[in-house]
This record gives C-alpha cells, structure tokens and sequence, in this order.
C-alpha cells in the first residue's frame, strides 16, 4: 500500500501540500495513519505538468523523508496540475522504475492498491499491453501493467470506460488462474487537464481516498493533509471523482461501469 | 536514535541473527519497539572480521529492510564477531559515509545516541582528532567523531578509559557551549577481539541495550530478537559490558571511569 | 557492451583478481580497451560460490570504480568460483535489477552484448518463459530473459545445448521480426561446479574473450588483466569454453550445437 | 578534475545546454575531451535560479549520462541562470553532499581543479570556517570547504576580493604544510544576479574554461559545447570572468587581486 496526493487548480509551490503541513505527504511517508503500513519508505515520485504537455517527473528509490532533492524541487516548482506518490512496495523491488507516477506522452498515472496474486497473473496480464506500448514498460509492478494496459485500452479517448475495461479483465484473469486475493485499486490519472480519481476494490475494501474542493483548488489525497482544516470528504468506494477542466468535479459509480465493460 | 547488533562466539551466518528472527535487526529497521522512532530508514551497514585482522564493511544509505545484497550477504557470510547497525539520523545527511559502523584499523565501532546540541559543539569536537587520524573522517556525523577523537584519547591501549576521556571532553564542551539537551551513549567497539558495549547518558536515560549470553555465543542489542527466548539481561545504565577474549563477559560501571577522566 | 571476468579453482580473495591486477576488472569499468564504449559504468555486479550451493550476489547501480562496499566485499570474500561484471547499458535502465550476474536457483549467467531490435523482439522473446521462472524475472535486460529461456530450454541438463537452442529461437525470433542488427552472445554460465564461457555472434563479430590456464586455477576475461603475464588465450569466434569440474578446459564449436538446434 | 557549464540570459531550458548539444555537458560527463580524466561520472548537479532568491538544486551520485531525472527536470525547466557540474572525484567519497554546485542562501558555487594535499591541509582549511557557517557545511570536498571560507571572507560584499583572499590563505596554509603539489582553481560564482568566473592555479595551469557572448545570452563552460558554433572565447589563464547584471562581461587579472590579498 502507498500513499499519494494529487492537486489541480492555481498554480501553487508543490511543497505547500507535499512538505509543509502537518500530515504532508512526506509526513505520510514516515506516519501513515490509515493504511496498513505505517512506513511508504520504498521509493517515492512528483509529477508535474508545467509549460509542456508532458509532465516533468522526479522519481527515487530512497525514502521521501530525507531526499533533499525533493525538498528542494518542491519549493522552486510551482504548477497547477500535480501527482506526489509515496510508496510501500507489494513484493516488487525498490527501483526508480518502479516508483510512481508513470508517464506516457500526456498521460500520468499513480496507484494506491495491489493486484492479489500478480506474480500468477502478471504474464498474462503483460500479455495485453501491445507491442508498440510494451516498449514503454521500465519496472516490473503491477501498476505499471495495469496503466498501460488501460492505454490499449483506450484511455485517450474514454478514461473511465478504459479503466474499468482493464480492471475488469484483470478481475477475470486472476478468477481464471484461482487467486483468491483481492485486487485494489485507488488510483489518480489526468493527462494533464482532465483529472480522475478511482477507489474501488473486488472486495469492498478499497484503500481511503479524500478530496478537498476551494473552487480553485482541489485536492485529493490518501489522508487528510491537516484534520483541522474544514472540508475534507471520502470519495465513497466503488467511485470515481472527474474533474474535467472547467468544470466541477463529479462523483459517478464505477460499478456500472466496470459491470458494463465485463457485459 | 537507532538500532543495534553485535556478536561474538562461534561462528554463525549472519542472518541468523541479522535477518531471520522474528524481530530481527532486518524487522526492527521498520518496526522498532523501544526506541522513540519507530523506523530506522536512513541506512544501514554490517560490519565483520573473517580472515584478515580489519573487517569487511557494507553500508548502504538505502532502508535495510529492502536490501537484497544485505540479505545475500548474510545469508553467505559466516562470521564469529560482526556488527550491524540500522539507522535513523538526527540531523546529519542520508549517506554511505554517514552509517555505522565505523572502521579504522582492526578497530570498529557503530553507536545509537546523539551529541545535544551538535551543530554548536561540532568545530571544536573535530578539533579534537588529530591531523593523521582526521583524514579517515568521511562522514559528519557525531558518532563518527567521537570514535576518531576516542582513538586519539587512547583506545587501542585502554578501550573503556579511552571512551570515557572522550565522553567525559564532549560533556565539557558541550557544557561550555551552553547546550542544555543530553549527550546519550549506547555503543558498541571491538578490535576483532574484544568487545565492549556502553550504555550511558549525560541524564541517566540512555538507549535501551540488552545482552544473551550462551556460554559460546554472546549476543548484544538494542532490542532483544524474540521475547520468547530465555536469558536476555538489561545491560543496567551507566554501565559497560566488557567481553575480552576467552573470558566471560563482565559489567563495570561508567560513571566512575568518566569521573576519573573527569578529574 | 560490458567487461566481466570469471574464476574457477583454489580459493581465492577476490581482489586479487576484480581490483588488484593492472588492468582489473575494476580498472577496465573506466578505461576498457577492447570495447566499443572505454567506460562501464551503469553498475555492476559481483557473485560468489562459498559454503551454500545458491552463490552470494552483490549488485549495485552505481559505477564500480567508485564502490567502497565493493572494495571491502573483494578483500574479505575467498572464493574458489565467481564471477564479476560491469556494465555499460545498451538501451534499459540503470537499475541493480538490470546489473549482472543473474542467479536462478544454483545457476548463474552473466553476458556481455546484445540482442539487436530488442525493444521489437522482447514481448516474444518473454513469452518464451514459462509462468513459474518469469517470476523470478527483476528487471528489462534481453540478458535476464535470455538466462530465463536457456532456463527454460534445459539449460540445467544441457547447458551448451540449451544455450543453443535458446540463441537459435531468439535468432529466429529477430528474423521474424525483420531485425537487421546481430545478436551478439558472449557469456559466462555455472551452476557452482562447471563453468561455461560462450563467444558467438550472428554476424561473425562477438565481443572479445580470452583466458588463462594455470592448472589450478582457471580465468576467463573480456580482456587480459596484465598483459605481461603470459598465457592469456583468445577463445575463437564460435566456440564454448568449457571447464567441468575435475576436467582440463576443452573448447567445442557453437556454430554445430546452434545447427543442431534450429534443425 | 571535472566539467562544468553556467548560464545567464533569456530563460531558456536546461536541456538546450545541458543535455541537446552534441559535446552537450551531459555528453562531456562520458567523453571530456579537454581534461585529464575523460569519464566525470562521480555524481553530478544543477542550480538554478526561478521565482525566489534562492536556487533550486538538484544533485546525485550516478553519473550524470543515465540520470532520466536529470533529462526530465532539464526538460521542464526555464531558468536565466543557471549552472551544471559533472564531477570526477579526487580523493572524496561519491556521495550527494560532494556534488556541486554548493548553495549558501542566495550564493551558489562550483569548482573544477584541487587543493594539492588537501589531506594535509584539510583541518586547517576547515578552522578557516567560522561556527555559524561551519553548520552548512554537509560534505567533506576541498571545494564546499573553499566556498565556506570565501563567504568568511566576505564574499557577499566583495566576490572577487574574497575569492582572492582566501585562494591567497589556502595557498600560505599548503605551503606551510611543505606541499608540492598545486592550488588549481577553475570555479563559477553567483548571487542570482551577477556571474563570475574564475580560471586560475598556482603552477600556471589551471583547467580549461571558454565563453561565448550573444549578448542577451552568456554560456561559460569547461568544454565548447558544439565547435561548430563560432564565437567560443577561452578566459585567460588567471583571469576572472564578471559578467554584473545589466552589464557587458569583462575580464580581470586575478594574480593581482591575489598579490593585493597576500599583502
């Protein structure tokens, strides 16, 4: 399990919400308080979009609490669109490739969660990312396979449908080979204008995932930044927030959508 | 604050003790249960003497727990006397250079504690160490410093006198410098030999040290391997536990050492 | 393109070959001769047979030239068989995963060159292993996945045969695809008892390999440690070095085997 | 020895000097073809100036040719002025805290050359630092030391004076301690508005620096980045470079400033 925070509206400093309060993200790091573990030590990763369409990413194997460079980055960088990640690895080694957010073209993606079984399903869940993406894959998670079978999936032009298409095939992959694990899958994705988050799991039990709505900023993260502040809501389970650019973000029920991509 | 082992006594693979008890260095590195910070994430290192009269030294400024060369070493290399340190800095930088244990000559040392107020005293604890004895400083950390300056005051002719010099000259410096926080002492030296573990703090709270002994194997550390087994002692504060060579281990007591240096 | 080394015979501290010698392996990571690229310096790797059947590995994504750690490991480790390798990238990730040698169970491989295309050929070539080794796949090198299929192809009842196979189906495999660029396989392999060096290439022109016979004690290098030292041999182009346990050295043609095994 | 780059004009991205050019600073990290050491792959680190006073820094210890960080921050990032650094160590750790630039508040610096004996004169060098600076200092580099006295020596009022002063100091303090070797300064200075440079050594062979001036653009770097281009100027030996805000460059003796300090 892992922790992030991703952010869309006026272009802030990142270290005003990965650093400087008082359950940051990089607090997270060390003391999560709702995630099984309390240590998202195993490498960490920033994405941000700034004057090109594709994000910026810094990524690192060593734990976010003592990377100066991130500390650094997060107070130079000011962006209106941005994922941090934070993670507690699931049986896949500590590598920067590994380490969240992933990049394709405009597209980022960052997960919280665990496909049960992969080392019985990964192969065959590999096996539906395409040639011409397959290029694209640098580590060895999960997460990885899951965001870029989403792409072959048709992220780009329908991202909800996309993913619940992947994460019904995945469900149906790992029935097929037996594993009786669940798969999770709070998750973030924009490409850059657009953003979704997504918290669901086959058994109900989704990781947490909050939002905070100022009209000109929205914020969505695994735990609260500060409890003090007003306004932080649960994205319910089995959901998915949109916030299209322009727009007010949405809730809509990721159910129907994955009951209709297994139809 | 960190966490700690040493060995002496027949030879055993490393991971006997490193890696495979049910709170084992390896586990206490991200689950610690007597010490103020529960994770020990910021490096690690294992230090041990094989055949030549110096030790083989891996650090690493990575966590221990997801080390894979940590794990192929200790499971390869067997060893009669071997240290090994997990970290968590207070204050200085996430390196190599940085991480205990500390070797010079046959001489080792790894140390779990901190000098109050080091940034004040730091210049002056470094003008301690001698010309020939500073060019092995390759870190900025206190613990470091206070092993060279502990060489300087002695050690390969009288280990306990030696550390107590150095102890009781910190306290003095810091004292002059005004520092009101503790200087806490819980360590560990050998030259390949003997052994010596000190558990002492300016304020009578020092780190928790604990000590088994099987006749044939002595085992020191910061928080015993498994509750279930008999025979862990608390190393008592103010104390050293000296285990020279073919003799069994005994306790003195440090505070009368540092009085005497003192005078 | 790569540089390695492996040994075989009385026990040895392995700096007397990976760092001590003019032209060491340590030496040929920053001034290679023989190579294409003079610097090998996307990390290395180091594995060593001791008193288990699986061997140790240390593998580290920083340059070799650099490493304390494995300064220290080659002056404590005695080892009768093991082998060294750094790395120069050709196209993946700087990665430990990524550095050789591989091990698998008792057996470990390390290669130096290329698989031409590899990016177009990789999801083929992965599907050649099968579910229960692409488990222990750790990284995106065509090395690993190569060492997985000869795993798979037999490798641990006929390794030359195996190797064979395996070279001839990714041979096939390139075609298929319509690569143009060779695939060039020169390797080491061992299952702690017998050694087996390859020199072959599909366009004639394999990366460089020599050895040095003294009886007791076997080396085989990508380059000469000393040339003023005699007894260094060039392994011919197509051939495969073999050194079974109890046996003198005998070289056999590749070309047959590969024959062998596309028919 | 090492290579460097710095940068003052219309903000640009990094990527257009640092990493786009063919002998691009990235490339010279590989293949320096002016310096004694042709690979500086010890680490390596960039500073930039945006939005506050105080740069941003971004250092690590892999080389700088395989860093998909460095290339994503070089990608994203504008800045007017900016430095980058490649480091070939001599005779201190790889590490983080050994990279340049090194940043003080608003100054940032970075060197190319070496204290003869450093080991020697080391202690003395760092009892030049006064406590209150002391703190800053995070690695154990001849150059952070020089930086620090500098700022001790009033570089904030007087750059080039302070400079002067304390080259002049560390060149008494070797030869006091009986060094032979040389005081070899090639280095790069800046608040965030005015740029100097510095090529100077006390044999009268200092490393390789050159200019180019495109009036609204100003590029200093150890190594033209593309010899194709006309208009590379190199900076006399024991000159200094000042390029003020709003001001054309001009060159200066340094041996005077020196001469002036030693009185």
């Amino acid at each position: 399990m892992c922790r992030f925070l991703a952010y869309r509206g006026e272009p802030v400093f990142m270290e005003d919400l990965v650093s400087a309060p008082c359950h940051s993200l990089v607090h997270q790091s060390l003391h999560a308080e709702e995630a099984k573990t309390g240590t998202n030590g195993d490498g960490f990763g920033i994405g941000w979009y700034a004057t090109r369409p594709e994000p910026g990413v810094y990524r690192e194997l060593r734990p976010a609490w003592s990377d100066e460079n991130l500390q650094s980055l997060c107070a130079q960088v000011r962006s209106g669109l941005f994922f941090a990640h934070v993670r507690a690895a699931t049986g896949t080694a500590t590598t920067r490739a590994n380490c969240h957010p992933f990049v394709q073209g405009r597209w980022m993606f960052m997960h919280n969660g665990q496909i049960g079984g992969y080392h019985t399903v990964r192969r065959k869940l590999e096996a539906m990312i395409p040639d011409a993406l397959y290029e694209a894959r640098g580590g060895t998670t999960d997460s990885e396979a899951i965001f870029l079978a989403a792409l072959a999936d048709g992220l780009e032009d329908d991202p909800v449908g996309a993913v619940a298409r992947t994460v019904s095939r995945v469900s149906a992959l790992m029935q097929a080979a037996g594993v009786r694990e669940a798969l999770r899958f709070t998750a973030a994705l924009t490409d850059g204008e657009d953003l979704y988050a997504f918290r669901w799991a086959s058994d109900g039990k989704p990781a947490t995932l909050y939002w905070r709505d100022l009209g000109d900023r929205l914020i969505i993260v695994s735990e609260p930044l500060d409890r003090a502040q007003p306004g932080w809501l649960e994205v319910p389970r089995s959901c998915v927030l949109t916030a299209r650019k322009g727009q007010a973000p949405a809730l809509q029920c990721m159910d129907e959508a994955i009951t209709r991509a297994a139809a």
